[in-house]
């Protein structure tokens, strides 16, 4: 059931008396239907009538007619208009393309377009490596989808994806300086997404995949990888996992337990789960045990594909079959990339001592975290209203930050672990178990994961060029 | 032969003794060989030496070293560095992606991201329309390229034509307030081009062509209009077509001659000039005569493809053939986008009284303008440093503006007439034979063609869904 929250937020413009009981029996109607009252603001004031903005958080579309309804329905009080504020925020857009040169006068348009710039089109002709130096490829990232699994709301198409690939190009912006660009792909063909950005590369020093629907997105991903010479990232992949295994390292200095001890089960094994499994394996955990709707994985469960195949041939040790909650039992660490409410605090009971449970599905996670807390030591989940938010907003600025400052050619888990680390490490001593990452607005971690980021990769080329 | 302009600009940084006469020995010492001083900055002052930056517009590579040379050869002076301002202006590209909307808290990133998104997103998969007023669509075009015929250089990839397509960018936002993206393709097979844009349009509200070379560029034109419901421009085509038809309705105001009496000659037949044909058509001229590098294009001359025999059906009344030389004979006006230096003042005064000459071939005109000033009663090239210029940058950044504001699905002659109209108009009684078009730097151009555009575009609107 929605709360609500600032992403659906209404401004109610009304006409109320004049009377010095005005505001309390406004506040008091919001109140009384379960809005939250954010702002208060007198627009007019006449003799007979004052006009006022009353904003407030709502958590549906009906609750919002509901609060509507109620504020006119009082005495006196007309409701002129509504208008909803995360709709004022998107008309237009939410990104803009501007000259970072003076085009003031025509000395400026001869350098910066014809004459002038044919001689710096035939340096790069002559020195294709120029173009990162010389042109926007230096600092730009496609963020690239199909539309197929959008946030929560699944196959919604390239043009309904466009807001979110517009959000996630101002977070590249605003948190690490990346001029990211979206590129809403309409078509679903697997060889047709891989040969267009393969096209579009030139413009570009990195790809970051969005929202794209596993199986597709991990063909898609490793083709591209082997054709293109910039670095090929599936946020929904590898910014999750990132994000997870840096605080998991951080959850488990809370319980203190080594990762080489520890039981995990991964609950989901699409694009993030997969991704999950993969960079933990790298920490070597005592075992893993990932569960999807099937049941647990296993190398002798019918229908399995390539991916799963993968999953059932490195994880598993003990072959175990049977449920989530089967696999549950003695587990130290449950991390959930799946479905809402699919086990409650008795199953919790049933884990190791000290259990972590990070119970990601959005918006509703994989069991109410306060359930949750009343067996595990720690509870994290991807949700902003409780504490320890998984967000991929804590690894891919700093990211891509790093790969650009290092003229990247490739990524590698080595990069990946590397960004962990540095997220978990930004957390330093304020760690507890309210405090497994930092905040999404602590200025230190896009930085921290950027020089960590490019350490990395120039350790790569190095090898890879020795 | 190239002259020194601010397209070529370097700056000098320079040891010199602290004599009266410093100053004078450098400029001196610049202007002996040929370089155009432009700036003379004193950066360090010692009891022993001054350090001085002299920025010097110069015509050629050779050319700056020579102006390099004599100063390092002047008594007591020692040339620390050169830095060239184009290359300068250039690093780390022209162009930067910005968010519109504040990030500074969580309640901002939850509307212009997750939850908040989510409804924005239902709001568009529900009404495909809505992407016009709530994502960048609204105000953004790609500017495409395949790099096959970058400015003069012809075909130098997909990478080194990306400065000129930041460039044609930068001009958008400039001059109209468009966000422009470049898309530099790596592929110049014409299918898979169609393709690509067709998959990519869901992001944008227009399409520029740009330095595709002809004929693939027709087809590609074409197709996309069909399959397309965003307007679709080649502005080598249509943007060169309108200025010129702009500047040739102000040039046969400075000679009186009504244009159904006149007889044109078009040398060039690839992208710009049979735009340039399609759309004089439109007004009626007396004849035109096209030619090309085999000379006057007519219906019986062999190896004709697609273009040159539309071109041969529709031009040419008498059905002339010959050379250049030949279809000026009697002409009235003279429009080259073809090749340097195709003729000379003997051939303008064969042309009809009161000639008009436009030599557009860029950097260097199928005539000298000083030459053809001795018969001509108008001349204009694509130059900056000769009167009259025809610049494409008085086209494109308003017709987009106008198509975006009419929230065009296509773009049709009418609309490139009415753009080219308004050129004309903002000449007004400030017409002479030395200003036929307004500057590219005149505020009143982009609001006018923006607005004639805008209703074409709504006129035809309302035509095409009566």
């Amino acid at each position: 059931m929605p709360v609500p929250g600032p992403g659906y937020s209404i401004t109610v413009r009304l006409e109320a008396p004049p009377s010095a009981s005005a505001a309390g029996d406004l506040t008091t109607a919001v109140g009384r239907v379960g809005g939250v009252l954010t702002a208060f603001d007198v627009v007019e004031s006449h003799a007979d009538a004052i006009v006022i903005d009353i904003t407030v958080n709502v958590a549906s579309a009906d609750h919002a007619d509901g609060i509507t309804t109620e504020l006119d329905s009082l005495p006196g009080v007309r409701v002129r208009k509504v208008s909803d504020r995360t709709f004022l925020m998107h008309l237009g857009g939410k990104l803009e393309v501007s000259p970072k040169v003076a085009l003031r006068n025509r000395d400026d348009l001869s350098r910066a377009y014809t004459p002038g710039v044919a001689r710096v089109c035939q340096a790069i002709a002559a020195n294709p490596e120029d173009a990162r130096r010389l042109t926007i490829k230096r600092n730009t990232v496609a963020v690239v989808t199909d539309g197929s699994a959008v946030l929560g709301l699944g196959n919604i198409g390239p043009a309904a994806a466009l807001p979110v690939m517009e959000g996630k190009a101002a977070l590249f912006k605003k948190f690490s300086g990346v001029d990211a660009w979206p590129v809403c792909l309409d078509t679903q063909d697997t060889e047709e997404i891989i040969r267009i950005v393969t096209a579009l590369a030139p413009v570009y020093a990195g790809i970051n995949l969005e929202d794209i629907a596993a199986p597709r997105c991990f063909e898609i991903e490793r083709r591209l990888r082997d054709q293109l010479d910039i670095p090929v990232f599936h946020d929904d992949q590898h910014g999750t996992a990132i994000v997870v295994v840096a605080a998991l390292r951080n959850a488990l200095r809370v319980v203190n337990k080594p990762i080489e001890q520890v039981r995990i089960v991964v609950s989901g094994v699409g694009a993030a789960g997969s991704a999950i499994i993969r960079l933990l394996r790298r920490k070597s955990p005592a075992d893993i045990v990932a569960v999807d709707i099937d049941g647990i994985v296993h190398a002798d469960r019918p229908g399995l594909d390539d991916n799963l195949r993968w999953v059932a041939e490195n994880t598993n040790g003990k072959q175990l079959s049977g449920s989530l909650h089967d696999a549950l039992v003695g587990a130290d660490v449950f991390i959930g990339v799946s479905a809402p409410n699919l086990f409650g605090a008795e199953q919790v009971a049933t884990m190791a001592d000290d259990p972590i449970v990070f119970a990601l599905a959005n918006p509703d996670p994989e069991i109410d975290p306060l359930e949750a807390q009343r067996h595990a030591a720690v509870v994290a989940t991807g949700r902003s209203d409780y504490p320890n938010q998984i967000n991929n907003v804590l690894a891919f600025p700093g990211v891509f930050r790093g790969l650009l400052d290092a003229h990247a050619h490739h990524i590698d888990d080595d990069m990946l672990l590397a960004a962990a680390n540095a997220i978990a490490d930004v957390v330093d001593d304020r760690l507890n178990a309210s405090y497994i990452v930092p905040s999404v607005f602590d200025n230190a971690v896009a930085p921290a994961v950027a020089e960590a980021v490019k350490v990395a990769a120039r350790k790569e080329d190095v090898v890879s060029t020795a």
